[in-house]
């Protein structure tokens, strides 16, 4: 609805990559016409994990921020904003620490994982521990009614609810709406490996500012039948990450099915096939390159819309503060 | 010395009693002519545990400014401020939370005997266990030198100096100076009842507010020597609360002497001391009793000196987070 509010973004640990377009920006793109969205580029939630190194997280503000316009999020129509530069996020994670138990954050399946993932064991960062009642924070701080997310980050949106949820009751009034999660379609893109997932720290990922001859290396080293080795060979479609691609970004339908068939059959080689892909990712690539290579040129231009949209944000969180502390009995 | 900074203050949860005089009000009043002092209501450190009670923590805040200023804290040379108002020590403390471990803060004693007091169990609010860190936040923002605390809170700055000392290695500069406790020498007032401490929540205090009539009251329910039965038992002087005040309070100690060798010898009844420790304790309570009055019917007047003071305050913290913010390569 026209009415929603949509709370989407990214932390700013690298440059956007195929796998964020087709599981986000694509949508940001058409959100931007339906709803009032705001995007956060998340500095302080990328620092809990990389708070040694504050100048990669800094630069990537910047390169996320080329990434958003050159795939088409519009700021006239999307508004883009730093959450470090958001105090009345600070604030509201502070307040609704007291709202979350200690040993609920622990039972958080997200954070479980991602824990795991991290090999932190009993080493886990206080802030990282906590970062569900930051997000928290980020959702509610614009009384976000919308937020796209991956399966895997569901639980997020729950304890978000739960917090507001409380926070309403013990304050006895509805400030916050509660919050929808939008699971996409297409929420995950393989890596070039064949894995799971697309994923800068799993180095599998085709950056939305690569070369053409990036492109051309990546798709060649892409993970295809193990089994077929020689052209002739009857090839698995299934879970060949060729065609997988291929059934996302190539326009032509029909014509991937008939290779779907030979390649099955026999006699259609995996050279041929990544030729095709390599030319379907650049000529997709290629005009959010050029665009993001002129964004890249022009920094100041960049950062004046975070800057402006940043400010615009702070508008609405602002407000939202002062609704807060007045309930919270916290203005003298 | 006069370049040190202190930093001390308390938790608005109910107004001020002997034990808060004793332990540090009184070292404040001295303080302050030879410290830069800054004093802070901690109200969000009191919503840790009071959460669900925000009008109660917002009243003790004008309450406390009240037993300061009728104890003799000259807002001339102290500077009053109200935790809440300093939005950038919300900022510092979700930095720090990145330098901070779980179970770091799960081994924090002080942290580990307040979870057994209030009975937590499992559902150890987040905001409760992290207040360490929001108390590093409260040190640093002034950059303070020096916090006078109670034996039992000397983890609590060792964890400040873990936290400034890590800040100062990962960001490469020194911005944190070490922070030193200074532990009183009469750091605890025993309770009315003989218990180790006077405290709101153990219902053993007599207030700087307490009228003539009520401090006769707790006087006359004072914990004494339980076999001194008849007046002419001997009695015992030692963990006698009579006695253990009128060490303190009384200011003619031969006559105290005088008294505890007939209480010992036998011949010397509870309600001739206790008449004299009215007597002593009213005419120390009533001069603040009185002023503090005065200031209760000027609330506009005592607001504005917290106003003040905060803004007085902001002016540093301000500085303070605008370096650490550079340094965490904060600033677009």
């Amino acid at each position: 609805m026209k009415n929603d509010i949509v709370l989407t973004g990214d932390r700013p640990s690298g440059p956007l990559h195929l796998g964020h377009y087709v599981g986000s920006l694509k949508n940001r793109v058409h959100y931007q016409d339906i709803y009032k969205q705001y995007i956060i580029i998340a500095d302080l939630q990328a620092l809990t994990d990389n708070y040694e190194h504050p100048h990669k997280v800094h630069d990537n503000v910047f390169q996320v921020a080329c990434d958003y316009l050159a795939v088409g999020i519009d700021p006239t129509k999307s508004t883009i904003f730093i959450q470090s530069q958001i105090p009345e996020i600070a604030d509201l994670t502070i307040y609704y620490l007291n709202l979350v138990t200690v040993s609920r954050l622990r039972r958080n399946p997200t954070v479980k994982t991602e824990i795991d993932q991290k090999g932190y064991g009993d080493a886990i960062p206080a802030g990282f521990f906590m970062y569900p009642v930051s997000q928290a924070a980020d959702i509610t701080c614009v009384k976000a009614t919308v937020v796209p997310v991956g399966e895997d980050q569901l639980p997020m949106i729950e304890q978000t609810n739960e917090i507001a949820r409380s926070f309403n009751r013990i304050y006895k009034k509805q400030v916050f709406p509660d919050v929808r999660a939008i699971v996409p379609e297409v929420a995950r893109l393989v890596g070039t490996d064949g894995k799971a997932k697309m994923s800068k720290s799993l180095g599998n990922a085709i950056y939305l500012s690569d070369s053409a001859d990036v492109i051309a290396q990546k798709v060649k080293g892409m993970y295809t039948d193990p089994n077929h080795i020689k052209v002739s060979d009857p090839g698995n479609v299934e879970g060949n990450t060729v065609f997988t691609y291929l059934d996302i970004f190539d326009p032509h339908t029909d014509e991937v099915a008939e290779l779907k068939r030979q390649y099955q059959a026999g006699g259609l080689g995996d050279m041929v096939l990544k030729k095709r892909l390599t030319e379907i990712i650049d000529s997709f690539i290629e005009p959010i390159r050029t665009r993001r290579q002129k964004f890249h040129n022009d920094k100041a231009y960049v950062m004046d819309i975070l800057k402006k949209g940043t400010a615009a944000t702070r508008e609405v969180t602002a407000k939202t503060l002062a609704e807060v502390q007045d309930v919270m009995c916290l203005k003298y």
